[in-house]
Order: structure tokens, then sequence, then C-alpha cells
């Protein structure tokens, strides 16, 4: 089965083919476009590419597409990228603004480029439908609620992906199973647990997820990515009085304070510097204080959260980093959970320092709570929910 | 000594007259109004009422007058009641509308009633001027964070009364001492032990405090007393980008988003039911699902603040309630310290549920963490504050 995976920002296309024989997807192909105007264009034109090279002989060749769709309200799950999720996504796009209008522009594009192929759409707030009710909910009046003021969690699909490696690493093959198949059969008692990881994906956009056995018991994102940790250049978490108040104060405009805060907060509104935790560090190791600021909140909310769920769950017996910032930023990691001793976590600095690449424990031998690193791959897990999808549906 | 203690409100005025001899003062007369129109008048009224009472000679019997005022951006600490502290009331009645303006009415009324006695304003924030700089800010630019969207913190009288108590009850006298002349003194080191102190205060209006040696760590409450924890009719966290939604999807304008945010969410949007906790868990027990949601709401956040400050102290000595909902209700408590046994954390259930009142411990024996029901006494703070102000200031 061939699945071609399609990443669609407002003016880009990136895509991948993979090859789905074993469990492990294979790449047949990778490339992208940037500065795109008309989406069903390059679409077209990735598919001519692929035939040109020889990888596929015709586009029937594709049996299905698969979108990491982002926000669809009530409609969500991974399911067939139809109509009715075409609603959902433009119901939804004053949310999600940079990401639902491609996605739908993308969707539309392949119904008319592979109409024989399946597409499907697995939404980022799928891991999320089974989260306690209280955790779906702010404190506002059920209108509110109604009219989508809720929690919908996002970076649905690295979390799942950290939750399957996880049971696969931990040799629980039941239970990594009854994750692996969630979105096909729902929630299952089999191979259950307790098994409790805390998942910390953190990048350009970052989120901490907490789960027992495969199932999301909350997530820093709420209704928007703008929530829950500070973003690249998004705000996360803030007193919503700070929105009236810069009208008052700051004289501006709903939409210049939506600019404010979806492009011009976060790391990059804390330090001054940059929306790049890289050159933020660089400038607070030069002495740069806003800097060094914006570094001590990202480490210290990324603790918060973990802090949260640690002790909703109480307790918890993996702690995992992902993403690029979660992979390659140990003296983060550190901070995140230095002092822990008495809560039975303890990192181990060498192997927290290394510097290797791929899944790796980072806790030391007497820790309860293992640590570790596991990269995220979160085109694999667009293919692979896609293969299921459509093996389940044939 | 002599100290009056005021209590204002928009449309009230409560207050109480205090010998204050030893470290307790002694109460020698509490009475209030409602439905106040002009606070000069009931000022005049009230000392009247205490010569009439006999209770007084005259009104300069009284040396002081302490109001426990909200908000005064920057402005904060336990000062004097003169214009700099009315002109940063006033600054920051955007932030507080239900309080700093009644606070100003009434310091300008007792300025002229009481022109021989000290005034003293104990801020709210007071506490958290020594938080960790990150505890102080939000991910947004500093042009905002200037305009004062900055976490300040509130409910600092109760705080630190919780954390002098602690000290006092744990035997740690110099600590307690240290922590008592905190707003005279400063922070210092004297007494320092590394004892750490989680404080739920929750009633109408709700807030946890997390502090090392007495010095606040970090605050549920923001920006504005709208933030953390829901309260009885007060939205508490939100995402921020609900704002610009509810404009979109609900056609509000920002005053009435206002108006639902401040009166009508909260345990009473959630519920639907009431503002009261009393009024929600009786609907919950006979099956209301709005209310039992409200009731889990409730203490999953505080567990949610709790779970984030103990981890970020990498333990606590004592997790303490306080405050109407916190002294009286065994079966929150009860969920929120559930199932920590891993954490070092077991609650007593008898001693949870025994109905005392008063200072009591309610932990087993075996836990590591102890866990203490401490009454609230907010005028006896603002009374022994404002008592040490002038004796500092003679």
């Amino acid at each position: 089965m061939l699945v071609f995976v399609a990443n669609l920002g407002s003016t880009s296309f990136k895509y991948s083919l993979f090859s789905m024989k074993g469990e492990a997807p294979e790449l047949l192909a990778r490339d992208g476009y940037e500065r795109v105007t008309d989406h069903a264009e390059v679409i077209a034109d990735s598919l001519e590419k692929l035939k040109a090279d020889g990888v596929i002989q015709s586009a029937d060749d594709i049996q299905g597409v698969g979108f990491k769709t982002v926000l669809g309200g009530e409609v969500t799950g991974c399911i067939a990228a139809d109509d009715v999720c075409l609603k959902a996504l433009e119901d939804n796009s004053d949310l999600a603004p940079a990401h639902n209008p491609p996605y739908a522009a993308g969707i539309r594009g392949f119904q008319q480029k592979l109409p024989n192929a399946t597409l499907v759409a697995l939404f980022e707030t799928a891991f999320y439908q089974w989260m306690p009710a209280r955790r779906r909910r702010y404190a506002v009046p059920e209108e509110w609620a109604e009219a989508g003021v809720k929690r919908y969690g996002f970076h649905g699909a690295s979390h799942k992906f950290i939750a399957e490696r996880s049971a696969e690493l931990a040799g629980y093959d039941d239970l990594a199973d009854s994750i692996r198949s969630l979105y096909v059969n729902g929630p299952s008692e089999k191979g259950a647990r307790n098994f409790r990881v805390i998942s910390c994906h953190l990048g350009g956009s970052s989120s901490v997820t907490a789960m027992r056995d495969g199932i999301a018991q909350g997530s820093s994102m709420g209704m928007s990515p703008q929530s829950g940790l500070p973003q690249n250049n998004r705000v996360g978490d803030l007193d919503s009085m700070a929105i009236p108040l810069a009208t008052k104060r700051l004289g501006l405009s709903m939409e210049e304070i939506e600019r404010v805060l979806t492009k011009e907060s976060g790391l990059l509104g804390l330090s001054g510097v940059s929306n790049d935790i890289r050159d933020i560090r660089e400038a607070a190791e030069q002495g740069n204080d806003r800097a060094q600021l914006a570094r001590e909140f990202l480490a210290g909310s990324v603790r918060d959260w973990v802090g949260t769920y640690f002790f909703t769950l109480g307790g918890a017996e993996r702690i995992v980093f992902t993403a690029g910032i979660g992979e390659n930023d140990a003296a983060l990691r550190a901070e995140v959970l230095t002092g822990l001793e008495d809560l039975g976590i303890v990192l181990d600095p060498i192997k927290n320092e290394s510097g290797e690449r791929g899944e790796r424990k980072i806790s030391a031998d007497n820790s309860k709570t293992e640590v570790w690193v596991i990269p995220a791959n979160e085109e694999w897990v667009v293919a692979r929910e896609t293969r299921r999808f459509i093996e389940n549906n044939q």
C-alpha cells in the first residue's frame, strides 16, 4: 500500500510517499514547495514529479492520502477527509487560521486529482476525545462551551506516538496493541496496567500531555494552539483579562491584539531576541537578561505542567521528551527535572548530556520514574494511522 | 493601640476595632453597613457609633486604620495609605473595578475624619513582591508587561498568615519571626530551613500559593482576580483567544464579555445552579450532572495547582487548607489529595472528616507532608500588619 502524506501550510506544501509493507513505513520520496499560491497546482505537480521520477507508474498507485488536520470542533478522530470534515475545518478556521484553510484547500485538491484514493484526516485533537470531562472544559457558561470555548488539546499525533512507543519499549505488547488501534477500536481494557506517561512535545510549538494506558488525561494546550506553554512566537497561557486591558491601556484593536499574541509573543516576546530557543540560549550565555528569562520561563512552564500531571496521576512510570527542543536541549531537560529526588525522579547527567540521537533512557538506574527521549516522527504517524483507517474500512 | 480595620465594597462597609496589646488582637467592636451610596457618611456614622457605645472616648483614640487594598500595580507592600497609594488604586481600577474605587473612597474618607491616625494599606499583592522573576511574567512583549500585563498574585494577607502560622506550629520560631516582619524588614535568611508550604485559600474567591521559608514562589492568580482557580462566579483560567471567539461566534461586545467572565462564569457558569459550593454539592448529590462537573472542576483545579507547586518545590513540608471551602469541605480536601501515597501525602480520613473547627492536622502519622486546616482571619492580619507598620514608622 502506498500512502501519501500531505503537510500543508498557508504558503507551503510538503509531502512524503510511504510504502506500508511492514510496521515501519518505508520512505519512497519526500519533497516540497514554498511560496505556494495555488495548492491544487502544486498537488498536480507533485504527482507528475513522482511519475517522472519513476516512483509511481500512475497516480492510481496511491491508495491513501493522510492529512494531519488541526481542529474541527466536535468533528475529530482519524476519519474520512470528506465533506463533513471539510465543513468542520471551515467552521473552525477562526480558531486555527494558519492551518485549517490550507488543509481544506489540500483536501479539495486531492479529491479532484486522486478520486480513487482514500483521503484520511487525522485530527490533532483526536487523542483527546476521551479525556475526563472536566479536562475538556473551562469554567464558562454552557452557551460558551457550546459555541466552542472548550479545551481540545493538540499535538495528538505526536503524543499518541509517544504513548505507543513507550508501551512498546516497556514490553507491554497488549497495551501497545490497544493504543495503536485506539482510533479504530476506541479505548480498550486490553493490556491495561495503570501505565502513566507524561509526554513533553517541545519544539516550535509545544505541549505536555498526560496519559494513562494510552488514554489522554489532559493537555497543556486548550482551546487554541495559543494556550499552554509559551510557543516560539505565540503567547501560551495568559490572563484573559489582558485583552480588555490591552484595548484600554495600549489602545489596540482586536486584530492588533490577535497579531501580538499569535506572532510577537511567546519566546520571541519574552526574549526580544528570537523565536528560536538556540539563539535565545546563545544570547542568555552572553548575558542578555531577557533571553535568560525566556529560557527560565520555558523550562519552568514545562516543569509546571509535568508537575500538574505527575500529581494528578499520583506519579508516573515514564516522562518522555520529544520534538526539536525536547530531543536536543539537554540543559532544558535538566532544568525541568532538577531537584526531584524525593519524588523518585533522577536524571543521569551523563546520559542526558551524551549528545546521542535516537530513542534513549536518560534517567539514573535508581529513578523510580524512567525518563526517555523519543524522537518525533509525525509523518510516520500520519502514514500509519492512514493505513489503519483504510484497512479497517475495506 | 487601637486599630480600626475597614473592609470596603462597592455598596458595603464593614469594620472592626481591635485593641493591639498582645500578639492576638482583641476585638472591641464589629459592625457594618449595606447598600452604601456615600462611604464618607457611613465612616462618620461608624465613628459616632463607637463613641455612643462607649468603645472609644474620641475618634483620636484610634491610632491606626488598616485597609486590605487589592491592586496598585507596581505600588504594593504594606504602606502608608497616602496620595501615592490613592493614585495607584485609581490607576488600576480597570483591573479591580469592584475593589479599588471603594477603597480609594474609604481612604479619602478616613483622611478627612481621622487626620491624626496612621492610615495603612496592606495590598493583597504585597506577599508576591519577591516571587521568582518568571512567576511574575506572561510570555507577552515587554511593552505589554510595562502596561501592567503581569502576574501580581492576590490573597496575600491570607497566605502570609498561613506562612506565619505554619512556621509557628512547626516550632520554627526564628523563621516565624522573619515571616511576621517580612513587610517591615524584607526577606531575611534568619531561620531559613527550606520550609515549603502550599497554601490553599478556598472560598468565594480562591487561590493556591506556594512558599519557601515564607517567601511566595507562585500564585494561581495572575494579573486579575479572574484568573487561576474557578471562582464563585468568575471564570478563572481561560484561553485568552476565547475573547475574540466570543465576539465572533456569540456576537458579544467587550462589556458583555467582561460581564459574563466576571459575573456568570466560574462555579455558577459550570453548574448552572449556584455560585455557592454548598448548593452545588447538594444538587450534585441529587444527580445534577453539571453540578457534579463543577465540583470535580474545582477539586481538580486545586489539585492541579497544588501539583504544580509540589513539583516546583521538589516536595513540601505542609499543605494547608484555609477559608470557607478549605476549612469546611472535607470531601473536597479528600478529592484534592487522594491517591498520593507514592508522593508521601496521606490524609487521615477520620481527622479530615471530624467536623472539628480550629487549627488541626488532618494527615496520617505516616504522611511525609503534613496536611493542615488553619482558619483564616483576615481582619487579624490587617490589624497586626497595621500595628507593625505603625511601630516601625514611629
